[in-house]
């Protein structure tokens, strides 16, 4: 691969799609500004202390026109940003020009190849001979794994002088990540190492990636602080519910056209993300049935009026599904030989693995026709019939339409803003241990303030004498931690 | 007060309004039994074994036709029953009449008076010589208060001789306790303190009533071990939310016949309780509007389309208002002379204080209407415009309607079992300490998994291979316990 | 049959209940003339002129509480009134009490058998020695058939000299018809010509009523003129859809207490009545399906996410069926057989013959168990299961609740209100023949804006320019008479 | 302007952007056919005895993939077609392309200036030497319009020799007209008459279109028989209902990305368009308000939760500001003033004018920012605050999106297939003459039927003992010519 990094002509690096967007991202990030009061008014408050003076951020979060007001938000407060996509095909080009032109080093683009993307990943990372960064803003943890696997294998390297071996696993992704751990290593033995002493912590923001550090968390080996971002009220019950809820039909209608009424429509998994894409199909007519593994969450279903069946009972009846699991092995090739012709299948989960792509490549004689980018025809030879499946099993919010909206990701980048902020403020008091934490409910709330005004709301006041009968300050904040909203 | 228990001829002690229902009552109970079947479960799972054998039970809890089922789910397992009601309106009488003739110690009846609403409370909690009960289930936690009044009382009347004196509050109702336990006190010095020694815990299912038991706890004076099953997800989620989306209408349309579409209806607070009455009054046509104190909560209702602003915006506009806040002051007689003739203001939070009803009552000239009991209209002088006021600010669901259907009480009276199971399996053990505990959360998921046969549901099975992939177990729990679903 | 008819002090017939209610229903007719703004603002504008002087209006149209406010409307302009049910179990008592001692002859309670039911209309009809009425005010057209049956039976009895043989037909119900009209004939052998001469027409508001006028109209039987009011759009496309939107859900929750949510429901047929209450179900959080005969309408339910199959496709698997054809046969024995123990099955389509009561009552075997009036659980002997049958199949929302709600009612009964005032003043103009007509479109459109005020809309008005370049007058009619709203 | 025919390898004229998406556009074609149920049943029942076969059909309509696949439907049976699109910026550039090459002579492209579009018009109509079309499909009556106004210009040339003056307009649009016919009429003074008197009929399927058929057959000036499509149940109530519920949003989201959730919404007008428009918008978590004139629409708004303001009252609150009225002068460059920064404009009614877009051109000092095509930034000088109108005034679903989705657009079409149909089969006839006509309601239920089998729907057989009781065919049709729906 011979990715070559670009200059501004202030000197910082860049490699994007076409630079020549740049105004045009400029246009839609303007607009954006609008929707996203919770980051303005972090500028307002935070920017003139410039609290992130001196500090370097590293960013691996979907490169879109949302993620430039974040990203042009920690450099109004002072700090330097170098940021990749967590997605190949996430990225939106003109975003990514205008925050490269005018903000920070960006590598992404729509469409890397997963070499690519890990390239990118590792050139957010590196910021020169002085090392790594001072903070991560992460989305689905990859750039806090390649620190990890880094680590793990220079650790071994030193014990041992092996080299991580790119053959010893079956995952294309990993072996990409293996090569260029080793790449790393042969020129500097320590640079992983060098990395983890200056990191003063990472905030993240999906389940998935916070389902690894906690993991990380009770075997021992989390190697820095970390911000549960995900687990923010604002965060999981807005941007996850109310996002999908907004993108879901947004990449059906882009990617397909399809009339959403009157079609049968399965969701798998019924968690927040679930819970934003059954409404939507509902709400746009469809009659929507969900598959859940969890009978908490199965109940709550049949209280909103869907039923809850198995794939197999339904793979055959079917127009649409959608993943929204955070598991792997979903819908597999047996499931989508049996469905209808053109039936919908996608992902707005996490990781592609929701979809048995390998499985529908490797079908002996299946055809793939590309209609357009991101929606592809595969067809199978025995019934010459065929399934439609979006953005290659990734995230088809992202690949076929443009993500979440902006209001919403303004909560959620707001969280993001001031975990960095909480980070990188006590980075020298010791309050953070290399443990994953949450941010404190009166933050939460906060957030959710700095969102109202947009929307023409009026709170109510509490008096003393009400906030002292319910026990709890005048305020806020206002809910006991397990309070489930 | 001259109340005077009765018998039956088995020799059990009861006092409810007309035992000639009980025939009626008992059908009622045999339609509910077909709609509850977490308990019925339950009896079939530990009928056999009668693991509550030799245990006495009081329960504080709305005498309505799915409580009968709950007090024969108990009997059922073995227990002895003592029950009144937790609101002077919420009994169905014949619900008391069949279960006093058939199965429990029943002291409740359709409008009590404040007087007998504590006398029924104190014989419920009055097992005869040998003291009180071995476990409470309670619901908004009055049976709990009696006790630990009582307890102070008897503790300050040992210390200093001095007896309770109900003319130190001003507070009607705290008056009637006060007396109560003086009353007991001349007999009894220590009748609080041996029920306080016999108890094994208490069970505690409202918003409200687990709200003082953290304050005892955290205040150190609680006295006995109790479970919060209020924060079990099916039953905070279930019943607080789909039970009063369900009974909110009801009430409204048993009490007045109002068209609810084509109003304007303020719902005060957007807690579960109120995103219910919200979803009910909003898809049957009504235009809703929210008040709210908490920023989070308030960005919730935004997102459903509904506009929250504050109680003053809006009082002269709307048809209908309905608190839930849990909290107190919220609707004052300032504002009840501001609204339109013949708007409705009901509450379904939980005590009629969310409602001045005192400032009503003591309104120089008004007039009090009564179109039917839990119906009337209240008629200001200078405007000669009335307000409806539906069951004297207390409950109206319960007040107007039966409170919530059969269904989803058997959701939060499952939740309950289990509880009185736990505290009584383990009276021994050393497991439960003078603190509030919640359900563990495999009981929750087991709660919710009783209920999707009923209702066609199939569950997917995880793979051994997702569940290490999601880090969680086969057969669950499947969330980490700050999951809000 | 020994029936009695009472006299108020002032002299004027009834047959009611309990007249000690009058009060009570005084109360709840005074509440809703709030909300029927309507007829309110018919008293208002035409109270003064006193247009229906020296009119006798007879009506069959349900007793309820909104009725009485239509009737105290005619009255209020100047008609003497006679009225009775249109259904056995419609009446609310209160309701008649007070419209009996205070407005009109009224003769109608709630569970009139058959008999009484008919001697009822045959009172409503009967002015005295003068003979009938000059206006019919008709719900269902049972009024209109008396009239039509016995002129027949007179023409045939003067010819022939035969009276009319009960025992000529199956029908119970119309046995009956044919025993009052030859009891009428004996007396008076032109009783029913002399009724027919004076009578300047009739209005009739319900689909059903509206069928067999015109099927008259194209035979040439009708004999006098009739006003279609069901077909104005502010009777059909709201009292129908809005109406039943209510007072379903009302009538299961007072007849059951069921809880609606998670529930399989079966709507039988999807025009208005079934859209209302299939909205109505899907709202509360059942998954509804509907059966249809019409593509149109079946198509329209798919639109909106409801399933359309067979009622054999669900039988099985269903709680709840609820039938709105306005056909016959709907459900029958063979059906309720296979349902599921303690089924629910109602009718609020038209005539209790959509479902197989007969049949239900002659099955071998099976045990009828009232749970309460109008809530009887039938059980089967093979199975020894049960269902449970509304009203004895008759219209639920009117037998188990209190019908519609007054602000929709305002609108069907306005229309009927200028309907009459119509008839009454274009009595000796000849412009109506013996046909049905339906009210002109700017009539309609004068309904529906009487009803804004009360609701806070605010119409806007059409510039001149505007007006004519959509080629419609500035004040209205806006639509086509083809347009479908 | 020099515009230019081109020719396909076969000979046939065309002129579209790019001939190098026609395989892409095949590839949607391919898509559509399957959601298309209607249109390729008619290919299945009429292709093989080629009906069409002789006729010129001129289309002017849209020319999306949908269409692609009505008109090669409409030359599976048989016709020669000409197309062009109605609408300067609905053409899909691939859906041309594919058409073009594959099956007609197609004058379309996105971004058409009006002198194109024009031009396009003319093209479409001309079929050489012989004359005009034998059938014109229409939508919104352009076609059909400068056939009227061609004869009526050679009619006032041939008696006064006079051409027409563009200069005698202010309307920009119709000077444009009169040029093409004054250049017309100076080759051929009788062009326009003999396309009248070849014409057989003209199908038209919009309100608007419509209208002006209405008002020509009432005035007289009707040259030819028309169906009007628009008022087949399975269009107006499916398309302008269904497909604005499914494509506005769409187009929103395509043009600006906004989140419609909390966001203040205004659609003016509350018909079918509207209906849809304001359902989806709700669903979508908006709060909707409607400006209407006509009172019964209003209180149907009402009904629904919505509340009926002027715009007016709502101008500087709302967000989002939807035309849908059908009429002009809606929202004006005064109300666009008033509105928050950055609010949306859009119109998805008819026509342009519903927008003030010449007002707003004219503002002294008001900028235009495009941001991309179809959506513009309009920036006033007072407040620089700027508003974003979406496809300059016309329809946004069109222009920012890609219209209706294909099974709604199915049921359209397969009524304008059978009403092409039903005028070329009866073209010697005489059954019809010189008037508008709709469909019978048996080949409206039909349309319906063809549609049903794809959403897996099962319909329910009368008995013909039922049918009798309802007096119906068994076969259908099932309702009045004056049912709603």
């Amino acid at each position: 691969m011979a990715l070559l990094v670009e200059k501004t002509t202030s000197g910082r690096e860049y490699k994007v799609k076409d630079m020549s967007q740049a105004d045009f991202g400029r246009l839609e990030i303007e607009l954006a500004e609008v929707e996203m009061p919770g980051l303005m008014a972090c500028r307002t408050e935070f920017g003139p202390s410039q609290p992130f003076k001196g500090a370097r951020i590293t960013g691996s979060l979907h490169m879109t026109i949302q993620t430039a007001v974040l990203i042009e938000t920690l450099t109004a407060l002072g700090a330097e940003v170098r940021w990749c996509s967590c997605n190949i095909f996430s990225t939106q080009d003109h975003a990514a020009a205008a925050t490269a032109r005018d903000s920070a080093a960006v590598f992404a683009w729509k469409g890397e190849t997963l070499q690519e993307y890990w390239w990118c990943t590792e050139r957010a990372l590196d910021w020169g001979p002085g090392g790594g960064p001072d903070l991560i803003v992460d989305d689905g943890g990859d750039a806090t794994l390649l620190i990890h696997e880094g680590v793990k294998a220079e650790e071994i390297f030193e014990k041992t002088g092996k080299l991580p071996d790119p053959a010893s696993t079956d995952n294309a992704e990993f072996q990409i990540v293996l090569s260029i751990i080793r790449d790393g290593l042969k020129t500097d033995p320590k640079r992983y190492h060098k990395m983890k002493s200056r990191l003063v912590g990472v905030s993240e923001e999906t389940t998935t990636g916070v389902k690894r550090l906690y993991q990380m968390e009770s075997s021992g080996t989390l190697l820095f602080p970390a911000i549960n971002v995900n687990d923010s009220v604002t965060k999981s019950k807005f941007d996850n519910l109310y996002g999908c809820r907004h993108s879901l039909p947004d990449g059906l209608m882009r990617a397909t056209d399809v009339m959403i009424a009157g079609k049968v429509a399965v969701v798998c998994g019924y968690g927040d993300v679930g819970k934003g894409c059954a409404a939507a199909l509902k709400q746009a007519g469809s009659r929507v049935i969900v598959t859940e593994i969890d009978p908490i969450c199965a109940l709550q279903a049949l209280m909103e009026g869907i039923p809850v069946l198995t794939l197999e009972d339904v793979v055959a009846e079917a127009d649409i599904f959608v993943t929204t699991t955070g598991n792997k092995d979903i819908i597999m090739v047996d499931h989508m030989k049996k469905m209808k012709n053109n039936a919908i299948v996608c992902n707005i989960g996490h990781f592609d693995n929701e979809i048995d792509i390998l499985g529908l490549e490797n079908y002996p004689g299946v055809k793939r026709i590309t209609i357009k980018p991101q929606t592809d025809r595969w067809v199978f030879p025995e019934t010459n019939t065929g399934i439609i499946v979006l953005a290659e099993g990734r995230l088809m919010n992202l690949g076929c339409a443009t993500g979440h909206p902006s209001f919403v990701m303004s909560c959620s980048f707001t969280n993001q803003v001031i975990a960095q902020l909480e980070l990188w403020t006590e980075k020298a008091s010791g309050k953070y241990e290399k443990k994953v934490y949450v941010l404190p409910k009166h933050l939460d709330e906060k957030v959710a303030a700095l969102h109202l005004g947009k929307l023409g709301a009026k709170l109510t006041k509490l008096s003393k004498d009400q906030a002292d009968y319910i026990s709890v300050p005048v305020e806020g904040p206002y809910k006991p931690a397990h309070y489930r909203y």
